[in-house]
């Protein structure tokens, strides 16, 4: 096992609280197992930790930090030193909030806050939310468009080499697939540090933004989920952006929707997909490739490429 | 990275070659890479190795020897140490065969052979079978029930307990779920090496054969693939054990067929459920829990705790 | 078209009248279109009547009666006509309930209860309840299992001959499918008066009963719905009879429950499969078919042969 | 049952024989079932005639000609008559070919020719081909996207005002939805002769062609399985145009591909929807409700509005 083992939480900011806080709920199928003053603490329902989204008032959109869980208290030692002896930018120690323990701080080039933590609040499901079968974490309840667990999400940066370099380095996250462009530049880089083909990707900014989210994206079981899910967010007056459809780069079945503050949310499922090799050969795509569109040819429509939050203002779809 | 990275391959015993080999291509959707005087070399279309099963000619069923691919060079030798000095018997070095580099055999006290390896051959697809989508190992052919991949086994053994032993010891696997019967025995052990829910399983051996397989699995992406996959053995004349449900142990929905020879194969889809915790509690299963079926509720049939292969001689249906 | 267009509804009697309605509505994920001093008014979302489900408060369970729709005024005066001419029970003219107009009733020699008739109170939506796509009767709202229509209902009789004869010359309904038992006598007759597979079905009484219910059924978009319903019943502590798994008979998928007062129903899934030959050949099948068991070799349970509704005193499972 | 029982098959001509044949055989997944000098005659594994398309050597592709079956012999001499006592132009009895007897043609004022026929050749399995099921037309061979049986076909006329007087008076065929223009025309309209939503559809012709074909379509069982079918044409290299995808418009599933001679042929799902009701409410489709898309907001290409077979020379993508 790497020192860091999985994905664990993202913040969400959002200036319509109220508002995105029954999207991800009732809509999406995120169920609350906390709050305090600033944010709600939501997870899906068979993420064993407290939570994997933590959705937090602000007077913007966007994402507040990343968390990532170490692998033991040593690895999140080991990472703290190779952390600090990098050239990234190391903020510290905080505590943690209502889902962990204390937890290591730091941040990439382009502003996005990461932190790693080890001691972790496990989900204690109560009567009504315990499961039937005792290896689910929690009761399939069946509300919304119900995804099985937090899966990934998608930063936007302005020089996704610096970025490679920044979670190879920080995380010990490797690359599974990445996209070469013409000119030399990586257009984006899919990373993972565990058996998942990626947890977190970051494609370059083309909005003119600072520390923007692309997208977070939680899995569901089947592909036929989402294609149930299309019709929950048309008969809920979501806004879907692309999708249900393949992407070729990773293979994954998507559908990309926002919610009402306008942050990008996904839902996606690899089928049985999984990063098994030690010496996966990385996957390179080149300008060429990603013109002939998606695996089934849909071309991404503008806004996937433009779009991020916070939006940057006088820029349309940003 | 643990030091062994994931099931490799299993090869399987058969006294109807012929048949078997048909019912492995045509049928269940594998395809063969290669063969050799005694077998052939088949992998699933999203296999990155050379074979997952090797099917050997032979005097019976059952299983001929289970591969199992280290995290690297150093990883390997690091097992080879560690099973050498443990109370578990050492075969040694044996050369690959067209699958891979030369490995390192050991045995389990119910005779089943292991061995472990770094030096593999990737499968290379050739004109016609590479894929249109280029992180794909070959292409999607659509033929018999084409499952992606290599899944995981089930073995039988007099003794779980010993088996659980042997499985830390050897390869640094982990249970994740397991079955505590009433008499203080174990009735099964769930065990991983890396983030799938498991990759080899271990039942109580009840029919009172040696070194005996329950069944190989392959894992498909959706279970709407198993319940197609169930009409296409009905098709096909083959038998259809049990199945298509979901079982309550690992929530993997399920269907259980014997091959021509007797060897029992299975299909399976666990969804997006995958063990990301590094510290995962153990689910322990008890009689009393296992009484109530299956996750939906069917009760399995009684050739699923008495079938193995090979069969033992005066014992209807092992 | 035929005289008859559709099955139109069926009353379900329930002793534990608030258990059954939760489970309906919550569960089973069908919504309540009105209500009076005995009976609420159930449809599912893409019903285009007022309801398809009366479920009634009564001192036994069972079915209170069946109703079909005409295809028109004329047509419905001609059944009137065939049915008083004929060997069978009339019992008369009813006005209409909530759900539609007047009905013309009349019993086969079993007990059951028919109604036929034209007139009928459309659904029309609210504005909480209305589809974005115009084309649908209500909104997909997601709740529970969220079936998608009433599909047909099972009966039972002393004699499936004679409810042949009643169905073919009251209804001018079709048999589709049967059972030929080696004795000589109809073990159950499948019947359609439209494109559908069938739309009732009539097995032998096995139980003793009179008048009773097998089953009744509503039809969900895809077979992987009812895969997701079977963990909501499982999670929701309902009953699982049996299933999800192929009937041979039909080829329907299928699932069966017990709801709260003992009702068996079932959700289905027929695929693409319609009659649509105007002179179908009729589908035999023998004591020695059945004995194969459902289509994926299911050996179906002993409660699904004795089970019906009412319960008959002093039978088991009855 | 009204005197036109459903549609039975369709002559697509190709300008590319073999290379056509190959792809509805091999990739697309129908069987076929006899031929002769000029034609293939194809079925899907549960069509039950001899044939539901024809495919024709020709110098040009589209349509050659669209056959209904009528529900007896009396039916099919009252539409005889109809057709012969209307406006529109017949062409009189030809003897039926190896799918059917004799068959009275007529046609369209826009160049379509159609014919219907009572008396056909069910198709009768031989040993290889027989399924094991005896309620399956023939064996389900999981051969490519394999669809269970024809769906419908999509024509193209200058005037579907009276296209739609056609198909009334000559059918007897009924509108179950259409597209109203703002500048007072009918963009399109769905017919059916029976309970599935539509057999038929036709819509404005927009470059320039007369005769001409938009699609024709078969039914899979399940939606999984047109993904499952995007990915089998990927991997043929066969034009995926558009989808896989919902319409908004009657509720469909699609996926569209053009063959290897430009026809275009979808893959179709409509999930559990029937037209169930005698007196069914047309759904009309406003310019406005067309503007957002299909129902999960895709915009349909270019393509789909102009191209149609035989293109038009000198118009792009007709």
């Amino acid at each position: 096992m790497t020192d860091i083992a999985h994905l664990g939480h993202v913040e969400v900011y959002t200036d319509r609280f109220d508002e995105s806080l029954d999207f991800f709920t009732r809509v999406y199928g995120l169920t609350m197992s906390g709050q305090d003053e600033t944010s709600a603490y939501l997870r899906a329902w068979d993420d064993y930790e407290f939570h994997t989204l933590k959705l937090t008032r602000h007077h913007t959109t966007g994402v507040g930090h990343i968390g990532y869980r170490a692998s033991s208290e040593a690895a999140l030692m080991r990472r703290v030193e190779a952390i600090e002896a990098s050239r990234f930018k190391s903020i510290g120690w905080v505590d943690g909030d209502l889902g962990h323990g204390r937890a290591y701080r730091f941040e990439d080039p382009f502003g996005h806050v990461f932190e790693i933590y080890w001691d972790t609040n496990r989900y204690e499901p109560g009567p009504g939310d315990t499961s039937a079968l005792k290896n689910m974490s929690s009761r399939f309840h069946a509300r919304g468009a119900c995804p099985r667990r937090l899966d990934h999400l998608n930063l936007l940066s302005a020089d996704v080499t610096v970025f490679r370099e920044f979670m190879e380095t920080c995380l010990g996250s490797r690359v599974t697939e990445m996209i070469q462009l013409d000119n030399g530049r990586l257009g984006g880089c899919w990373f993972t540090v565990n058996n998942k083909t990626y947890d977190l990707a970051c494609t370059e900014e083309h909005g003119g933004g600072e520390g923007r989210l692309h997208h977070v994206t939680y899995a569901t079981d089947q592909r036929e989920d989402i294609l149930r899910a299309a019709d929950i967010f048309l008969e809920n007056g979501v806004h879907i952006e692309t999708g249900p459809h393949k992407h070729a780069i990773q293979g994954t079945f998507f559908l990309y929707v926002w919610e009402p503050a306008g942050n990008r949310v996904e839902l996606a499922n690899a089928g049985a997909r999984l990063i098994l090799a030690p010496d996966w050969e990385r996957v390179v795509w080149t300008e060429a490739d990603r013109k002939k569109g998606q695996a089934w040819g849909l071309k991404t429509i503008e806004t996937f490429h433009t779009h991020g939050t916070p939006p940057v203002p006088g820029k349309p779809d940003s």
